[in-house]
Formats: structure tokens, C-alpha cells, sequence
């Protein structure tokens, strides 16, 4: 198990942290994500073994927010 | 058919206004709720007979934003 913290750009509110740890933790490979909204991150712990830094970034894409590298 | 403006607090991105609509047009007699996100502002059209700005204001603070009154 590894965990990550992604930089996320544009959340907002409630509604975008709930978007963000929604799309994550239905990566499959994503244990747990969480969301500080006042920090602008997401911290994911995962199994390298089954997912990776792209598809968390592309996940979080796919919701509207920029993530940066 | 009556139209009012209202001043919503607290509104920050897509989420929020679709929550803001969402809420507003749910509201029996309500015909179209428009929010604008940089203005702060929900425009709503309804038939006077069938509801009030009490109700619409409760509607909107029910999903966490402050209405000015």
C-alpha cells in the first residue's frame, strides 16, 4: 500500500470535495481518499499493484479540476 | 406568474448552482430557477398563488447557503 497527495486545483466547496473523493475512491486499486479543502489536496492510499499516479490524476480530471504534477 | 431575485451567499461553483436550482425548482409552484454564479444571484419565476419567498428562501438555505433578505 502507498499513499499519494495530489495537488487539486478548483475545489471549492463541499459538493467538489465530495466529487473528487467520489471519483477517486471508485478507482479500482484506491483504499481511501480524502480530501482538505483548505489545502487544495487529496491524499489516496492505494495499491500500487493495481492502479497508479495517472489514473487517480485522470480521475480527478475527468470531475473538472486540474491536477498539478 | 411573478419573478424575483434572489441574493444567495455562499454559492462558489457548478455544484452549488445545480444544487441551488435543483432545490429551487423542486419547490411546488415554482416554473424556472435560474442561478448566477458570478452575480450571486438565483432568478426565479413562479406562480404567486402556489408559493412564496418564504419557501423558496427555506429551500435554499436548506442546502447551506444564506439568502439576503
Amino acid at each position: 500500500m502507498a499513499t499519494v497527495t495530489l495537488k487539486v486545483e478548483g475545489m471549492s466547496c463541499g459538493h467538489c470535495k465530495s466529487a473528487v473523493e467520489g471519483a477517486l475512491n471508485k478507482v479500482k486499486g484506491v483504499e481511501q481518499a480524502q480530501v482538505d479543502l483548505e489545502a487544495g489536496t487529496a491524499t489516496v492510499k492505494y495499491d500500487e499493484q493495481k492502479t497508479d499516479l495517472e489514473k487517480m490524476k485522470q480521475a480527478v480530471e475527468d470531475q473538472g479540476y486540474d491536477v498539478a504534477s
